[in-house]
């Protein structure tokens, strides 16, 4: 992939017509927040531009995805935002997997699948970088184009709580505050809103909460009885892996996701002073210091106590 | 109180020495952020200063209070900072409230009660308004003094959350990011980290979870037995009264907490769309349209059913 500037990127958009803009499925507020920001920016060029999604946009972005009318055409040009990997496009989009003329992305993994691109690690949210296009492409950003940029950096970072939020994400957000972005609307539904489905498989797994190695590592589970009993969906588990690392005292949340009997989706998790991505690498996994996964086929009890035994290890910096 | 601007209060500062600045009881992270900041930054220009105090500042905030040793000196300039009104200096600060010469703050309903001050209500955090003087001061804003502004912002805004964070909020934050503040770390602390006697007081409060109105009005109550249960402290119980209104179709959230037998402090919340203040007139109380509280002398059930009464009210807008 042949690395261009923002500048280089801003000319060839202008150039360019009959977009299709690609993002990953399972989107998120980055994914929908940059795929429909640089859609209504590109319109307001005069182009025929449309985003699109393997899977349906979930409704709560129905601020944003209101407001870009549906377009036909043959597309010309393929980029893609917030997109690391083309197996990350899913069924719908995976035809243009050969085809990306422009990848935008904010992931250092990104495997570099597109001809041109731009990859900046150090932004928190890719909508921090589409803002930037979007300025140099001589569009002013008006109040739909600053909503969705907003949820894209609010969301990516945790409502502004993660590591990942530098100033530059808390600046961009101001200037899209300025240009009639509804902060706090936007961070209401994102982040103080519950599905009644989603309290009562919280309150589930937390009756589930252990405590081992003098109350460093706590665990969970996530049952499917008690997805069945909550009628929560998938979705509504988002961010429950956080739940046990969040209890004062804890450096190690582990939370077991029961997929089928005997088989569970672990999340690793801590405060990114003891490095979990070894407790994963023991059974096949990865990740990150503070965020880690991996899959054990084993009974439930013994599932955990092995992964216990691997974070007690951990803690003690022996893995 | 006659008016300063700002840079009158900077000068005003650069003159004074031997200062004493004063917090609020229950003090809060804009309470500790702007008493210490300003402190720190006048202990950079040579003057003796310190921040007071009626309660014990919690020791979630030790990482601003550590970096400010103890200084004994007889004060001679009193000054004031987020406080509204005097009933709020508790009982250790109550011999200064009748000769405070500078008050700083950010609540409209300030009573004006220092012989000269500056009020900014569009400030969502008075740690906004101590930035600026610090500025204007002259002083180089340090890492220490980066982390006790930030604190002040970001616990004041709710993590960004709340609509009171203005593109000021943002942008002040955004500078004292790039001054040193440990952004990550002090939202953690203040918005990722819970005890477990806070975890147990939230599983006990969501269990008198009920609905009224087709879902429209959730009523929660926090009596003394669940506190002894849980081992819960008053503060533990600090952001309660907002669960009820974050379930999704909710829109009005009514909190029974009972401090007596018989005798429940009430808090009602809505996303500002209904107007709860009204309920809370009923009953001799009052507040926001968003948030609002009263007091009900009356056992839980007949205290609730007056409420959720008034609250069916107040979303057919008849109070």
């Amino acid at each position: 992939m042949k690395e261009l500037t923002l500048q280089e990127i801003a000319l060839l958009l202008q150039q360019k017509d009959n977009i299709l803009v690609l993002m990953h499925k399972s989107p998120d507020g980055d994914a929908v927040g940059c795929a429909y920001g640089i859609c209504m920016a590109l319109r307001k060029l005069g182009k025929n531009c449309m985003p699109v999604c393997s899977d349906p946009i979930p409704s709560k972005y129905e601020y944003i995805t209101s407001k870009l009318p549906p377009q036909e055409f043959e597309p010309a040009f393929i980029m893609t935002v917030d997109i690391a990997d083309t197996q990350l496009f899913g069924e719908k989009t995976a035809v243009y997997q050969d085809r990306v003329d422009l990848c935008i992305d904010h992931h250092f993994s990104n495997t570099g699948f597109a001809k041109e691109g731009y990859v900046d690690g150090k932004s928190g949210a890719c909508a921090e970088i589409i803002a930037k296009i979007i300025e140099l492409a001589g569009v002013e950003i008006d109040q739909d184009i600053a909503n969705a940029i907003f949820t894209g950096i609010s969301t990516d970072t945790g409502c502004f709580k993660y590591s990942n939020a530098s100033s530059q994400s808390y600046r961009i957000a101001a200037d899209m505050i300025d240009k009639g972005a509804d902060s706090a609307y936007i961070n209401r539904i994102m982040f103080d809103t519950k599905s009644r489905q989603r309290l009562e498989i919280e309150r589930l797994v937390l009756d589930s909460l252990e405590f081992f190695e003098e109350d460093k590592i706590a665990a969970v589970c996530i049952t499917k009885e008690m997805m069945q009993k909550s009628g929560a969906a998938d979705d509504d588990t988002d961010g429950i892996a956080g739940l046990p690392r969040q209890i004062e005292g804890v450096k190690i949340g582990l939370t077991l996701n029961e997929k089928d009997s005997g088989v569970f989706k672990v999340s690793c998790r801590s405060a990114g002073d003891v490095d979990v991505s070894g407790i994963c690498r023991c059974f096949g996994g990865g990740g990150h210091k503070a965020a880690a996964g991996c899959v054990i086929n084993a009974p439930y009890e013994e599932a955990k106590q092995r992964l216990v035994d691997a974070a007690r290890k951990a803690l003690k910096g022996e893995l």
